[in-house]
């Protein structure tokens, strides 16, 4: 590829409109701290670096929720990260939870594993949520987000996301921008629901890719012909992303409701959150 | 009150309606049947029983999922609804899980307990919906999505929500339509989350007065003094009806992405989600 896609942020502009955003929300809800996990990762190191920015460490709880197979340089990761910030980092073990459940379900393949792991760590952010006043971050970037590469009502789900508009490009351009450590920017992403995981790995396709492609369809509008030339790509694997893409519509979608009223929930009653405030 | 509000449904329209809309749905996403957590409740009975009109009852798989404090009523309903549609059953007893967390959070009040435990519903119902290549059903109608009561993620989640435009007393009367048992229709709703507990004591205020002051408001689109003329209830408890849906927005909306790019999801990338099929 001659040109890069997508083209990098300004990295204090980015940074300017995500923590003013984080300020924003916290003060219209009326919560006055935000909790994340961290998972060792650089999405959630990162969404937890712009709330430190935004609100400073004092408002910002980390929670490290590890399973009793999770490798451990992932909770060594994200223990650095929260002492690097100097934010206060709760432990909260999920494996007794994961493991009640799955001894009645015990030919489970890792996949229905790993996504029962995301939806009980969401369980316990939100309970944190109640528990501190807390708006509970997402740490789903948007190439994830486009290619549905979550667990939907998991880790997908958050009161907002900070980093939801950034490619994972963008994140690893901002987070060195706002210096995270070295071996948390380096790492193979993973999202350590079973050993030897690689997100490039199970996707079949590199970020670079997957972020070019996703660019040049999605904010560019350009068809699958136009995108495979601008990148060199087989046009095949340029409609196996679009497919992707196209697949997991449901994740990016509430629930939905037949209409049978004037007025229907996620269809014609639809105003913005802050609405009435 | 002179006039009824909302007016009743049209009942075999909107039975045919929904029975349609569940049958296109499967259909497009590919999998061969529904599930659902029978709570004993009138929603979640009458959820099942369209589902069961729509595919019949093998292609429909029922939950139960009890907590050790739950009313035992609860589950003996919800096995009288499963048994009169002629759904299998399963049974899904979740305080080990519920109770492995709350050993060190043994200060939680009800409150987070309660959301606490439909979180870990939610999270069996997805992994049925993996094992069985079902989708899962939604069973919170309009009163409670518009008043937010309801946990965010948990039993607000689901695939499809076959309920969620019918109203309170519509629920009533299709599920009297529909031949659902004299007990589950006449018993108080509860969301059963501590003992005791009833929807109209919690909110206090009653399904019928909910039900009216929200069909003038949101599907009349009348205005808070209008609403309290026609249904003769003070103003000001009109007012802090309209206060519990604006407040409650949040649940009702995907979690807020500040835009950094051309297109972000949740605010203009924003496909149906049968988009491209």
């Amino acid at each position: 590829m001659a040109k890069t896609y997508p083209p990098p942020l300004q990295p204090d502009l980015a940074v300017a409109i995500i923590t003013r955003f984080l300020q924003e929300e916290l003060q219209k809800t009326g919560f006055g701290r935000f909790v994340v996990g961290l998972s060792g990762g650089v999405d959630s190191a990162l969404s937890c670096a712009l709330a430190v920015r935004a609100v400073g460490p004092e408002r910002v709880l980390a929670v490290k929720m590890p399973y009793r197979l999770s490798d451990p340089r992932s909770e060594r990761d994200a223990g650095t990260v929260a002492a690097l910030l100097g934010v206060a980092a709760d432990r909260v073990d999920i494996s007794p939870m994961v493991d009640a459940y799955f001894a009645e379900e015990a030919e489970a393949p890792p996949l229905r594993r790993g996504n029962f792991m995301a939806r009980v760590r969401m369980a316990v952010l939100f309970d944190r949520s109640a528990r501190e006043k807390a708006l509970v971050l997402g740490t789903s970037n948007k190439t994830e987000l486009l290619l549905g590469y979550g667990t939907w009502y998991g880790d997908m789900a958050s009161s907002l996301n900070p980093i939801g508009d950034l490619y994972k490009s963008h994140v690893w351009q901002l987070g060195a921008h706002l210096g995270l450590p070295r071996e948390i920017l380096e790492k193979p992403p993973s999202a350590d629901l079973w050993q030897g995981q690689t997100d490039e790995g199970e996707l079949g396709l590199t970020y670079a890719e997957a972020d070019a492609v996703l660019y040049l369809l999605v904010d560019e509008r350009h068809t699958v012909e136009e995108a495979a030339e601008a990148t060199g790509f087989p046009l095949s694997r340029v409609q196996s992303i679009l497919a992707r893409v196209e697949a997991s519509q449901f994740k990016r979608r509430l629930p939905v409701i037949p209409k049978l009223t004037h007025r229907t929930v996620g269809i014609d009653f639809r105003y913005p959150r802050d609405w009435g405030r």
